[in-house]
């Protein structure tokens, strides 16, 4: 079962579980229903719904549930418009995933998608394993307590869960609420042959990670035995660092000059402010120890858009 | 309103709540009715009630609300038993209150009694304001949530509040189902006249705070204008270390060699267990810094006893 199964990430996990002859059934959840080609596998149900709804989670994680990947969130922009809607799906909706979790017969694995939102305040210029979590915005909050209840259930021995921090995940087919939102955009549009506004200026550092070494991630998450995790079921993931200048570079090489002057600085005062309290850098050694790793570069993750977009238009000829 | 209000610490901050004129009423609230003699002031309002209630949360707090002081919670071995009820209590109970401040017309003061249980795992040897949380028990769990989510509401202008991280508090006046419990007995019972068993071994260290050093913290946290607590509203307070054998000696100093053979030796192997995953010190640079005080040492905290059961006694003739 895959909540968020219609999102970005959902979909692409789906499709690499999909290719395991293991997987015997997939539910695919997500308030959204997916409007794209479907899968066309008969091992795949699609529900739509609200994960805020008690027996409408009970209901798809049965008794034959061994995984959960609980990736279904409203995102950082979104939870701090609408506070409510974000502590009932964020926060009552992971409550109501591990609940569904603990009534089975054995406890299921779980792979829960957190953020490195959960990091804020004074932040270090390096975080790392023991880097406190002062999130500032109320999404990190969810996220944070997310992660405090799934270590907890973990240790009572209700569900078998972990917990990965993700940086900005790139390229997203399409923009959504995050106000990240602009690190897919500035390479997506320019490379689509279209112009892209870049709110920040070419000094902001992000943290990225490209789809498919995140799907890499949950599947090694989900693949590690739980003991591997130690005392607390949390884990920051590798990132590689880049400037926009390091992007716009990498637009450059991927698609010559004409697609990396497709970017237009369009300054916007209030994205400047929250990406400057982002982590710059990352040092996951806990992480690397169990095997994850980062995106080689920027360019590597560059290169797996236009990939998949060049994979795209030949599926579409 | 205080929640919490027939407890230990409860009971005292009400005492020194009522010393004040400009205390126009206070209520307190608790699941269990306070049995002993009641304060006896008009001002006060006792209620008993669930605080996993909405309803009942709601209209204890209410329009003339500017403070809530909200202790009340099922403590570490209680939530370790029964983790459905520490949920309730602990974190729902925790959001309920959080809901009906929002609700007022003005952001109330709130001081939230959070503990040490924040911290688990491999701990360092000395706890400090940047010491990541990974609690080990539901109790730890659902307290870094309730500041977590206590940091965010502050943010978000819902509330003004502010989390108090406690040490272990004594001597408390009856035992009670925290696995602390026994740094009380063995303190009470002895200069009480009465034996006392301690469970862990004589090196076996603890970080303390006398009562009345925890009342002065909750009233300094509750004058403290909100800005001083920064990004976050969590504060690690000072605290005594001190070992067991630390207190047999304080014992003895204050009843004489009579007192300290009172205290007998009987090993529980999981009090232990829990007891050597306890921070052995504490270093409170910014709790320090806004004017909270750890109590001078252990003499000073068996001294207050002393004092308050003198003057009882006095009090009784």
């Amino acid at each position: 079962m895959i909540t968020g199964g219609s999102g970005f990430i959902g979909r692409r996990l789906a499709g690499r579980l999909l290719q395991r002859t293991d997987v015997e059934r997939l539910t695919l959840f997500d308030v959204h229903p997916y409007r794209g080609t479907p899968f066309g596998d008969e091992r795949v149900t699609e529900v739509s719904g609200d994960i805020s709804d008690v027996a409408t989670v009970g209901r798809l994680i049965d008794a034959g549930t061994t995984s959960v990947f609980h990736l279904g969130a409203v995102v950082s922009a979104g939870a701090e418009a609408d506070f409510d809607l974000g502590m009932r799906v964020n926060l009552d909706g992971t409550r109501n995933v591990l609940e569904a979790c603990r009534k089975l017969p054995a406890p299921p694995r779980l792979v829960f998608g957190s953020s490195e939102a959960v990091y804020g305040g004074n932040l270090p210029a390096v975080i790392d394993d023991d880097t406190p979590l002062y999130p500032q915005t109320s999404y990190g909050t969810q996220k944070a307590c997310g992660e405090l209840l799934i270590s907890d259930y973990s240790r009572k021995g209700f569900v078998d869960g972990r917990s990965l921090r993700f940086p900005t995940i790139i390229v997203r087919p399409e923009p959504n609420l995050a106000a990240s939102t602009f690190t897919s955009t500035i390479v997506r549009e320019p490379l689509l042959g279209r112009t892209a506004a870049c709110p920040v200026n070419e000094n902001s550092v992000m943290t990225l990670m490209s789809v498919n070494r995140v799907v890499d991630s949950i599947l090694l998450a989900h693949e590690l035995d739980g003991s591997a995790f130690g005392t607390h079921r949390s884990l920051l993931l590798p990132a590689v660092s880049a400037s926009v200048r390091d992007m716009i570079e990498a637009v450059r090489r991927a698609g010559g000059n004409e697609a990396a002057q497709r970017i237009v600085m369009q300054p916007d005062p209030m994205i400047q402010r929250i990406v400057d309290t982002w982590p710059r850098a990352i040092s996951a050694a806990r992480a690397e120890k169990l095997g994850f790793q980062a995106d080689d570069d920027i360019d590597g993750i560059v290169a797996t858009f236009v990939a998949e977009i060049s994979h795209s238009r030949t599926a579409l000829r």
